[in-house]
């Protein structure tokens, strides 16, 4: 793995975000490492027992806002990686679409990988699979673009 | 409006949703009625102070949850009116999509309105919008699909 999650090199006014900004104290804090391997992102989270959509399964919800922020993680480390560390880190999310596969087993370790399908300068495209105990059970495509400018508060 | 929130009627056993379920104590309790006037479910939700994407704007994994939740209540919903309070009621998400039109600003009340596209027996298409202060920050698609068999642990 890398130098560490993503999400802990944005910068502190743009990192709030309930799933993934580390400074959310009430937030998921998804956090998003890149594989030199597999040259994807990945993410890993073990729900709460509340996270579920009927008891013994996954909320759905969750699952979307997990494929959400590790999308835009992924295309964040990218950029990183394939422009420096420089260029601006935070994209937003245009759109998200999830396949919910099959039910997601509340109780193991969820995993989320990434691969960068498409890269130009505004907007990255991000394909997920996520997994559970190994078995895909969702996957689905973040298209992020870069953040607007006048978007984040100074401060 | 209607009978009242579509998710009081799920069976005990399927009413534990983190985004819409009212026996999960720690949810959103997403709830979702009829409008008569319009034929289209309404799902009305304030998001709390810590569920933002940067301060200001809402996190867009709530914004998918909400329409997740609401997709599903408004296909049991019209389901229910369209074949008698007896039909099964509980389904789930077989794909979501959602469309960030524009940032959503946090603070005013959102308002995601469903309509059915399409409803076969197994399986049914919503459409949604969802507004903040009137104006359309999201839109997205629910293909909703009966539980399973066996998914719903009894009791």
């Amino acid at each position: 793995m890398s130098e560490g999650p993503i999400q802990h090199l944005y910068p502190d006014a743009v990192a709030h975000c309930y799933g993934c900004g580390h400074l959310n104290e009430d937030g998921h804090h998804f956090e998003t490492v890149w594989d030199e391997e597999t040259d994807e992102g990945v993410t890993r989270f073990t729900p709460q027992p509340h996270h579920m959509a009927i008891p013994g399964y996954v909320y759905g919800g969750l699952i979307a806002s997990l494929l959400d922020c590790h999308g835009i993680g992924t295309a964040a480390a990218a950029v990183r990686r394939a422009r420096g560390s420089d260029h601006e880190l935070r994209y937003v999310t245009a759109s998200l679409t999830v396949d919910f596969l099959k039910p997601t087993p509340l109780g193991p370790e969820l995993e989320a990988r990434g691969t960068v399908v498409e890269m130009k300068e505004r907007k990255v495209v991000v394909d997920v699979r996520m997994l559970a105990d190994g078995v895909e059970c969702a996957r689905g495509r973040v298209i992020a673009v870069r953040m607007p400018e006048g978007m984040a508060r100074s401060g």
